[in-house]
């Protein structure tokens, strides 16, 4: 209790960079021979068992500690270390080694910061190559770094063959994923990690292949007819559903609601403070659908759990778990919640769930941030703790702005679960004297038309949109459009408009909106860094360059 | 739809000053003469019975509009009026005229605007100073300013006794005000708002004396033993309680929660941006206590209405009835939400409710703003539509910063709810190096000792405090202090210390707070400023002096 540390870090003084040269410098070829011991190669098909027990992250933000990327330098060249030597360095050693390439790491201090959580144990004792061909995330400058700080020394030339530790193929999980959109703007393959193109924000509902796609693994194949949900109650029954059931035993209910992912606008955090980990998504990390499907409260009812189950049993959070590995959970306040529309989804925009966004069935949480909504379904468990994945317990929570990557106390910060008020411009041009838009506004001059989304957490509504013309010196509010939502709360996003006569355009225009609690979006990002850059939400300015017409 | 104002007004141009003359400058001293008529005089009978019709405020900010004060010193001189004229001039006239003192003012075009609603047409046709005189809330430089615009004339000295209308005595419903507690820091005594003192904020619990008022009117005396409640369900049908009833009948709960004004820190706003309209609460407009009652979504339960009769009958908001006149409503969801709290409450604080705090009986409505919380609660009424009253449809909303207090469209911004994040510091102190509380710390150096509150609207908890001892250039987290609250969410403030050594003290501490749906508070104050100045939320900046001993 009270513990406190002093370290008074000067936030803007820490900013890293990344640019590195993608291999390290003292890499070098290597003669060829034959291994001397392969068999303790893991497969892919314990691989995947492990994953689907502890989860595996393909989380964008890889390794967190920088710390001794200044020893680095000064590390000494290392030794030649046998194939046989590194097989003992397995998950039931004290040290853990892997094998990148020739090359030989003690990763033993840096597993407990590794996304995925322990399933890189399996990784370990060898080599980790066609681990990385696969899981292709990360194949990054920032991860070959981290890599490079726990190097200990080559492998013996008499392991080599043609330079390489001889390896058997292992299955790739992701051949089967569904062919994307080529509107997307994809920022990983593998997963697949793609945001939605503006043109894609503009309007209300964003078709299914155009909303933004955001795996933390592979597209699992989940077939329908065969599908079952399990739902531990409390005392450890299992009830099951099949998708037939689903349908028929309870109403289908429809709403409209905008899934946002936590690192939307993460790349203006980077931009305008100092560079956050993880994927640099624009302002596309979010779309809007109408979903249908049965209300989780029910389902739990008719599974023999509801409120006044609640106290007795001491449930406090209902995990999700998807047929892929992936984990997360809630309160169970909120999927009990009459006014809290979470649902059991099968129907996306009117058509079956698209697999990309968890066919047959996924979970939807609106306003809470995107990753409780677990994606191809499989397992519900009512329990007293939180699920204890690494997107639970690590990768989706927010710290202060002096917290840097390393030495981060996961548990002092709570998993993030709603989320804050938020807008972005999507649209910003110029619009000539004589078009019709401006009748309607009583204009008659040439004007500048702002358009964009606006959106909170919770449910909570978007009351006012303020728009700068001027980089934050006047304000003026936008006119929410009128698009009609089904739904409890406000659980979609509102767009707005503005339109402003030419000669008031400055050189930049912002904008910020306020929920019905009246939260608003802070003015700058370096106070509310957090090193995950999770859920950035500053004022979004736009920079305006005047075209010839306009006057001065 | 789609309607715009393109008035785009430089946010920091319009201040506003008040250093004004308490009296009008054309104010010159009137003959005496006996009044023709003082019949039509009101007395307060009829007028606390159009009180409770119509609802009065005494609300702060009495008057808005400004927009005439440059016209002033151009007015005609005035001409000289009988006070049969004015007689003529009453409710029910087309223009509608008082007196104050010796001078006529039309306010026609200035009622809409009156805080307290259409009840100021009990006065209009006759002498509004014995109204002043009780309601001393008027007796402002602010006031008087604006009630000059109106201007018209002199009444005819042949009106007049020792150069004033005679007018009869009318009943002063504050004589039974309580004796307030001397630490209060009053702002007005009639009606009475008082701030609790920085020292009543350094406990967990407010003491019921030391506890923040924020009346609208007088304090009514109701007797509990005679008392009830009326709730008037959606098909007109009412049912009544008495204490009794509600003490039998229903389970007893208790919660802690924290009541904050909307215009707490308002001085803040007023000082950091522009003047705000008000009250110039500093950060006592809040306390905190124990709050014992009954569950409001049971009482209406028992009175026939629960979630299922919700939707049928398109009951919307659940409206309450003071019994001063005070009126106010809550959506209906948050009335009947089993993890809402909503109480009637009879203790605070383990004593029968103070007068001063509603007794016999008041509502809570925990996270909401304390406006919502009703005293003296009379009456429960399930709508279809909000509450009518001023504290409902005008008072407590907020606007764009671009928004001044005339011609406004008080209909487009939605009466305050929930309340945002907040926070400041209370305790700012040098504490020396032989002090034990370092030891805690591990600090042996001379330090400065930060303490405070911070708290958070619909029961989001507070997860994170930020502290900075340099202005806001670097930060650091509080220790969140472990006091325990009871209820469901998160009611009550969260107290958090901060300690750091005093080298590392600048000129400025600054606070900020995060809630759990990341929603933080915005760095300015002049980008979130409102006229009425409610819900200010700014960074909360206290001046650090160095004393002697420190270095530099």
């Amino acid at each position: 209790m009270m513990k406190q540390s002093y370290r008074h870090v000067v936030s803007r003084s820490i900013g890293l960079s990344c640019r590195r040269p993608l291999l390290p410098l003292r890499y070098v070829s290597k003669l060829s021979f034959r291994p001397q011991d392969k068999r303790a190669e893991p497969r892919l098909g314990s691989f995947l068992a492990c994953v689907a027990a502890a989860g595996i992250a393909a989380s964008t933000a890889l390794f967190q500690s920088r710390r001794h990327v200044e020893a680095e330098a000064a590390s000494p060249p290392g030794r030649t270390i046998r194939l046989s030597e590194v097989r003992e360095h397995g998950a039931k050693a004290e040290r853990r080694w892997v094998v990148k390439g020739t090359s030989v790491y003690d990763i033993t201090d840096w597993i407990p910061n590794h996304p995925g959580g322990e399933v890189i144990l399996r990784a370990v004792g060898g080599v980790i190559d066609q681990y990385w061909d696969i899981f292709s995330i990360h194949k990054k400058q920032d991860v070959y770094d981290v890599l490079e700080q726990y190097y200990i020394g080559e492998l013996d030339h008499q392991d080599l063959v043609d330079g390489k530790v001889p390896v058997d193929d292992i299955e790739d999980p992701f051949v089967t994923d569904p062919t994307r959109d080529p509107s997307l703007i994809v920022h990983t393959e593998r997963p697949c990690n793609a945001e939605a193109a503006l043109e894609s924000l503009k309007t209300y509902i964003t078709p299914n292949k155009a909303f933004y796609v955001r795996n933390h693994l592979w597209v699992p194949a989940v077939d329908e007819e065969t599908f079952t949900l399990k739902i531990e109650l409390p005392d450890g029954e299992e009830k099951t559903y099949t998708m037939q059931d689903l349908r028929a035993k309870f109403k289908p209910v429809q709403i409209t609601a905008t899934l946002q992912c936590s690192g939307n606008r993460r790349r203006h955090m980077s931009e305008e403070a100092r560079y956050a980990q993880g994927l640099q998504w624009d302002i596309g990390g979010l779309s809007n659908a109408t979903w249908t499907g049965v209300r989780l409260r029910e389902v739990l009812a008719h599974a023999g759990f509801t409120d006044d189950d609640v106290e007795e049993s001491e449930t406090k959070h209902v995990q999700f778990y998807g047929a892929e590995a992936y984990g997360a959970s809630i309160p169970v306040e909120k999927a009990l919640d009459r006014y809290g529309d979470v649902l059991l989804v099968h129907t996306m925009n009117g058509e079956p769930l698209p697999r990309d966004h968890g066919h047959p069935l996924r979970v939807l949480v609106p306003g809470h941030v995107a990753a409780r909504s677990v994606k191809w379904l499989s397992k519900i468990v009512l329990s007293e703790i939180e699920c204890q994945s690494q997107w639970q317990q690590r990768d989706y929570k927010c710290f202060g702005p002096n917290q840097g990557g390393s030495d981060v106390d996961w548990d002092s910060a709570p998993a993030i679960q709603e989320v804050p008020v938020q807008s972005a411009i999507v649209t910003l041009r110029d619009v000539s004297a004589d078009n019709k838009l401006l009748q309607v506004y009583g204009l008659e001059e040439d004007s500048v038309q702002v358009e964009g989304y606006a959106l909170s957490g919770g449910g909570r509504r978007i009351v006012r949109v303020d728009v700068s013309a001027d980089d934050g010196r006047s304000w003026n509010q936008a006119d929410l459009l009128p698009d009609e939502a089904e739904g409890t709360k406000s659980w979609a996003w509102t767009r707005w408009r503005y339109i402003v006569p030419k000669r008031l355009a400055g050189r930049q225009f912002v904008v910020k909106a306020v929920d019905d609690s009246n939260n608003v979006q802070p003015e700058s990002y370096e106070a509310h860094y957090n090193f995950r850059g999770n859920l950035t939400n500053g004022w979004h300015r736009v920079p305006y360059k005047r075209r010839s017409q306009g006057k001065q």
